[in-house]
């Protein structure tokens, strides 16, 4: 087992700690009993993580409450989840010594940890993350969220684990598209702080697609390394921590056109193309790394162009609503080369030209 | 105009400052455009508020975007209220460069607070407090939240607001019951931290009641001083804070059992009392204080016993609940002597044989 530790800064508890294993959820509950003493546990979950057995391997015969997510993913993902949440853990008489488990993927995750973040006016919550995407990316730091009618994770909370638990051999049983798509957040990583991690992850897609448990350790491990330095630096996302978003802010506009039908995953992968294409016009990139991303995001089978059910319109008008818009206008973070963000006069994300977007958009889009 | 600034260790802000004044509501959005620059306003607010022309005289002809709720008070405050909230700053495209402008009573503020802390992962909140017990308390501190199904604010969140502006003068429209209701937590905060604001409460409480505006900036002034001192100390309530919740405990408790008919001010007077007793049980309270305190409440008219419409069973049920509940039993800050509470080992919150408890509800409810 490896153990990271995940500093943040401002917060009274200063800091969290990341395992990583094979194996890692059947001692899951033994580790929270004593990294949570005289903590009451209350498992969130989804019924997709059930049915996989990951409940039974994290709490045995031990009589444990729990609140099932179902439907699970995407359109349980809203203040209504929330609030049955709230309701369920006060009709069991908790109090503020709950530590809410997190287990499952993204979505349990950010609804988990926002349900903690305002219960009792804050309990603990342990994130035990059961799908690529949440191992690489959501368990670790602290953004929580819902989403309204109009956006995703458009309400939500800062609110930073107790711990977080990472058993990559649950990766074995989740569905093949999931699995690929979540590998998305490790390619993005790679890009943004690590240049030798992006091309140890090139080397080894085969082992990587084959779910070979010694080099999705390996993943798991470089993946918390880059994402709890960032965090650190930045725990709320005034500046620095907007690196992560490199791909989202497109991406994300994509998934929300598409209502949904694209996973978060394929929605960035089309996301990364368009940060590339953009560097492109804007003459930040003469490597011809675009090229060699593509490679990548082909051998995970991710779209690499946007698909005909997202209209341009819907994907303008998301773009105008996102969090970190200011006047209707988000700014991009953008690569300088393969493992390095570009950072102008201290600031990480950029203004782009309206029309180089547009134009972005539409190639894209053919 | 007064000036006080309250601190908040841990916080990245640091601090924020409380303005106290008479007429100072006209002032208070130009104020809100110096302090909060770039920023787009917010309002939310309520029926109650509207009709009393408080909004008019906030906004004058700017065009700012607000939420009225209604009905007003704690039949809204719920999680609906703040998904419908969120929703309609969504609509409205809102984005983190937003400032709630909480105008009204503890239950606006407290629903304002909440959705400012989730959404878009949060953002400004400026409280300007409308009646006697938000001027007093709860517009200063942090504390948000809303009610469960089966308890008071339960679910919610510590977030500070940028600024709070305190307007004597919109007291003078006040009902009558919720005005005199509202200076119970002035009392309280005599009694558990100044000797001499609580004599000079007592000296003064004609002028109070007649609604003195010069009297009524000291009383603000004082009321504030004494909160932000306490909050500085502990902004989330891990031990000193908890001496605010003096009265608090049981009356909490009986507020929730009267199924609200009570109004939060009566519910705390009672529970004061019943402090006092339980003080007298334990052999902590030989200066005959009670009888004093009986007294002052009693030119407030508040209800010094427990009403028939509230069922024991219900009031430690309700006890059992408490956000502060460990293992099912709560706490209770206790006096030590007027303008001052009792610390043992460090601690503010005692445990009470819950005999004592069960006799001193007992002879409240005859």
């Amino acid at each position: 087992m490896h153990t990271l530790t995940v500093a943040i800064p401002h917060m009274p508890a200063g800091q969290y700690s990341v395992r990583i294993g094979t194996g890692l959820l059947r001692e899951a509950y033994l580790l929270l009993e004593s990294e949570c003493a005289g903590r009451t546990a209350f498992v969130v979950t989804d019924a997709n993580v059930v049915a996989a057995g990951h409940l039974q391997t994290l709490i045995g015969d031990r009589d444990v409450g729990s609140f099932v997510i179902d439907p699970p993913g995407e359109p349980s993902k809203n203040m209504q989840t929330i609030a049955a949440i709230l309701e369920a853990m006060e009709d069991a008489s908790l109090g503020r010594d709950t530590v809410i488990v997190a287990l499952g993927g993204g979505t349990v995750g950010d609804i988990a940890g926002f349900a903690a973040s305002v219960f009792k006016r804050g309990v603990a919550v342990v994130q035990v993350p059961t799908t690529t995407v949440s191992q690489a990316d959501s368990a670790i730091g602290g953004k929580t969220g819902v989403d309204s009618s109009l956006s995703k994770n458009a309400f939500g909370t800062f609110w930073h684990p107790a711990a977080v638990y990472i058993d990559v051999a649950v990766l074995a049983t989740l569905d093949d598209l999931q699995y690929r798509a979540g590998l998305v957040e490790s390619v993005k990583h790679g890009l943004i702080a690590d240049r030798g991690y992006f091309e140890y992850f090139e080397a080894n897609i085969d082992a990587i697609l084959q779910r070979d448990l010694a080099v999705l350790e390996r993943v798991a491990l470089a993946n918390c390394r880059i994402k709890a330095a960032v965090v650190a630096e930045d725990p709320t996302e005034k500046n620095k921590r907007r690196i992560l978003n490199y791909g989202h802010t497109i991406g994300h506009a994509v998934e929300s056109a598409s209502d949904y039908t694209l996973l978060h995953g394929q929605a960035v992968a089309i996301g990364i193309v368009a940060a590339g294409l953009i560097e492109q016009r804007m003459g930040l990139s003469r490597d011809g790394r675009l090229e060699r991303i593509r490679a990548l995001l082909g051998r995970l089978q991710m779209p690499l162009t946007i698909p005909p059910q997202c209209r341009r319109e819907d994907i303008l008008a998301a773009m105008a609503r996102d969090k970190k818009a200011v006047s209707g206008r988000p700014k991009l973070v953008l690569l300088d080369e393969i493992g390095s963000t570009l950072c102008r006069n201290g600031q990480f994300a950029h203004d782009v030209p309206p029309a180089i977007i547009d134009k972005t958009i539409e190639e894209l889009s053919r």
